[in-house]
């Protein structure tokens, strides 16, 4: 494993409705969950509000310190809605209507249904390339590394397969969960001495409460499976050492 | 209201856990409703990595630019709870044990209980003020405007009703829901004219689906009522004369 097969990725969640608590942002694990398995890390998440500014030089600063940037949410109609014009401005970039995007809403809808609200959806940066939607028919769209998509959850994971050609990953991200039936500090000792021994691993401990009864789980992330099945043991020699159970969740 | 009564404040979710998607943040909404009652807004939220560096570099960034900062995760026992001694590093303080959270951790556990991993927990840096903890003993704990609460959702909550003689807000921030049976593109004119309006109001559109039909949330926010009822005059008239069904959810 090479040092170029890392592959690192933002998510940034714009929207005012998240930081208000009113809505529970989903989309991160969405597009996290999605990104492992094509082999982008996802180190970092930010959550803004539908600020001009504030989008322009968060995508200004993020895009140039990862590999790729997924935005989530403001490329609808209304007045809030403003990534798509952020984003140009973030790129030097004319906002204009999209020709390709305006054929696709055209054709969507009904004829005399593709109003002016609906036209706003069409405008992007000048050269954008489209991120098809099989859900609702706007179209997402990219300028660079930075991928613009919806924040409605049920489209934006339909959109994700539209992005598989568009972004070259590493190795995919594997992971293996460890349950136990015990307290982290029962644990807390041994758990460190694996993850000194195996420095280059991503060794996590949750607990968890379930039926009424404590649990700790370990989880190991690494792109190297063989890696991994070297902690797992490590992990095992002191949990039966200390006669602590092993469980399902 | 005067400038001086806007609070604001930034949520810092530290752990690898929510940026590999393997867990759901639920703690920015928690901690964003419970501020709004106070009167604090948050501005950004960061989900980063369990990384020294990182941390140390993050706090030193919000601190300064806000009002607040509330970090979650990394307070517990085990080698990947790291949070106590980045905070430590960033404000150039010792990280020593704090004697009062190691008293009250003694007389939490049973006699021989409160072992190596759990005095863990009452390491901070040098003068932290606590935060105490109801549900499972091991306190939180602030420096200047710094408060380190723990991931897990459920002693998080029950520690919150311990900050609010830590943190002075402004005005309670409140909050109007008008939601109507129509798609956003059908108001997205009217409720920019609305918007500007009325340009130091928040005002935000939200589609949502429910029971197999479409329908928009209009969300309102200020810390002045009788703006928000002006508000809410002006999109009633709109949806008057456009026989758009108000509904409830």
């Amino acid at each position: 494993m090479t040092k170029n097969t890392k592959v690192n990725a933002a998510i940034l969640i714009i929207g005012n409705e998240i930081l208000s608590g009113r809505t529970q942002d989903t989309n991160t694990g969405t597009i996290a969950l999605w990104l492992n398995t094509i082999g982008v890390k996802v180190q970092e998440v930010r959550v803004i509000p539908d600020k001009e500014r504030t989008i322009i030089n968060t995508v200004n600063e993020l895009r140039k310190i990862n590999d790729y940037v997924f935005t989530t949410g403001g490329i609808g109609p209304t007045h809030d809605d403003i990534t798509a014009e952020s984003i140009s401005k973030a790129f030097n970039l004319n906002y204009e209507i999209h020709d390709d995007a305006f054929k696709i809403l055209e054709a969507y809808y009904k004829p005399g249904e593709f109003n002016e609200g609906r036209q706003k959806m069409v405008w992007m940066p000048k050269n954008a390339k489209l991120i098809l939607n099989p859900t609702s028919g706007a179209p997402g769209f990219n300028v660079e590394n930075v991928f613009c998509l919806p924040g409605v959850p049920s489209i934006l994971k339909s959109m994700l397969g539209g992005l598989k050609d568009k972004i070259i990953g590493g190795e995919p991200i594997l992971s293996h969960t460890i349950n136990l039936r015990t307290v982290e500090s029962e644990i807390a000792k041994s758990l460190t001495n694996v993850q000194d021994s195996n420095k280059d691993m991503e060794i996590g401990s949750y607990p968890f409460f379930q039926a009424g009864k404590l649990g700790v789980s370990i989880v190991i992330r690494s792109e190297n499976q063989s890696k991994i099945d070297a902690c797992i043991l490590q992990i095992l020699k002191f949990v039966n050492k200390k006669k602590i159970e092993v469980v399902n969740r």
